[in-house]
């Protein structure tokens, strides 16, 4: 009898072409083009679990994945097939058989996200996939300020995508880290939590410009956490700005 | 009677949509694009200077491009007229009017390219449209030392696309920066020169992998210059990892 290996995947896409990671009924999705190409190679029907789902149009530099076969491939080889026949804008950066526990999504114990926005009055062309462009006076050190309230353990409800809390045991998460670092044009929010919930980046990045627009006061800001209504926060900031950076497993030296 | 005045451009774009910088009967060019922008606001018949070719799927930050008209408009005016026609892959950069002697070909005093090859096993999507996918072992610090000695006066003929030096009345350029950086898997060769000859760029940066890749010395490569000969020299690299930088104007002082 064929013995059962869990197999884990960093995976890098670019998002412009899909909707989004998960699998969808007449739509490419980064988990169905990836899930079909693992079948096809080990002949299997096999499910493919990822470390959380990303929005249509966002990007992923290491997300993680994980499956099971009883196939006996070699993670070298699947690695190499993989990006035989995935198109060039979806990479598996890298397979590795892991323990059998391995959970990509249960075992994650945080996400690092970087948001990016161009404030200068004309987007350079080779930034225009990847970059939200906002050419309008901000209040950069504000909005730095604003930044740091997210950090720490609270409950993010008025942030997450409305009617999304309704099935959910708990909407607070804890941010390890938030910060806004500006380089030339561009500004770059860097944050990293335990979870995320749905647009919750996109939204974080929305107040944050209404922060540095001078329509939400830091005052304000802080208010946002007790009140649980997602139409006083900011905007949802469009989804190409938004790159999913990594994945971290605290116990990944235990799994692997 | 109207007065001409004389028009400057700076433009940068993605060049994976297009035949190249020059205008050709019926392929998408930069230069066609943006000169038929231009009649379409002037309702004149212009003819558009630019400080150089680029190839095919070549990119530019700053090319530097002129032309003469009689309409008044406004060069701000200008600017966003141009940006609200041209795709999103061309952007103007900045429009002024200067002086009625300025040619952005005829006045370039140097011009500065990258180009970027990406060396490890996977190349990440991000960095696909610009970057060339080299994963083979290369000696980095003998390809640096081979960067340096394209540095000086030299006759480049063997470096040229062959036939193109037939109309030409010197092969000799002078290159006054030529440097090859690692930031991680990437190679970033940059160079600057008076002006480039048809394919110079990118058989200089195929004759440093062909030293990296140990198959030519440092002796060989010296040995070049005097061989005239483009059969000696190495590959033409994609023009894909070629990006048009900058184009410097000594006397823009004077002329602006």
């Amino acid at each position: 009898m064929k013995s059962i290996r869990n197999i884990r995947l960093t995976l890098a896409y670019e998002g412009a072409g899909y909707h989004g990671w998960q699998i969808q009924q007449d739509q490419p999705t980064i988990q169905g083009l990836v899930r079909d190409a693992i079948q096809r190679i080990t002949g299997e029907k096999i499910s493919l679990i990822g470390s959380g789902r990303t929005d249509a149009g966002t990007h992923a530099r290491r997300l993680v994945a994980n499956f099971r076969t009883k196939s006996s491939i070699d993670a070298a080889r699947l690695l190499r097939a993989l990006n035989g026949m995935l198109p060039s804008d979806i990479r598996v950066i890298r397979a590795q058989q892991v323990h059998a526990d391995f959970h990509a999504q249960r075992d994650a114990s945080s996400k690092i996200y970087r948001y990016q926005i161009y404030t200068g009055a004309i987007l350079p062309p080779h930034l225009a996939r990847e970059f939200f462009h906002f050419p309008h006076p901000l209040d950069i050190a504000l909005m730095q300020r604003a930044a740091k309230i997210f950090a720490g353990r609270h409950d993010f409800a008025s942030f997450a995508k409305a009617a999304s809390t309704a099935g959910i045991a708990s909407t607070v998460r804890t941010v390890y880290r938030s910060e806004l670092a500006r380089r030339g044009h561009g500004l770059i929010y860097t944050v990293e939590g335990n979870g995320f919930l749905h647009h919750m980046v996109r939204n974080l990045v929305g107040t944050l410009i209404e922060v540095g627009r001078s329509r939400m006061t830091l005052k304000e800001l802080r208010e946002l956490f007790a009140l649980h209504d997602r139409r006083r926060a900011g905007f949802t900031a469009p989804a190409h700005g938004l790159v999913l950076m990594r994945v971290c497993y605290a116990r990944a030296s235990k799994h692997q």
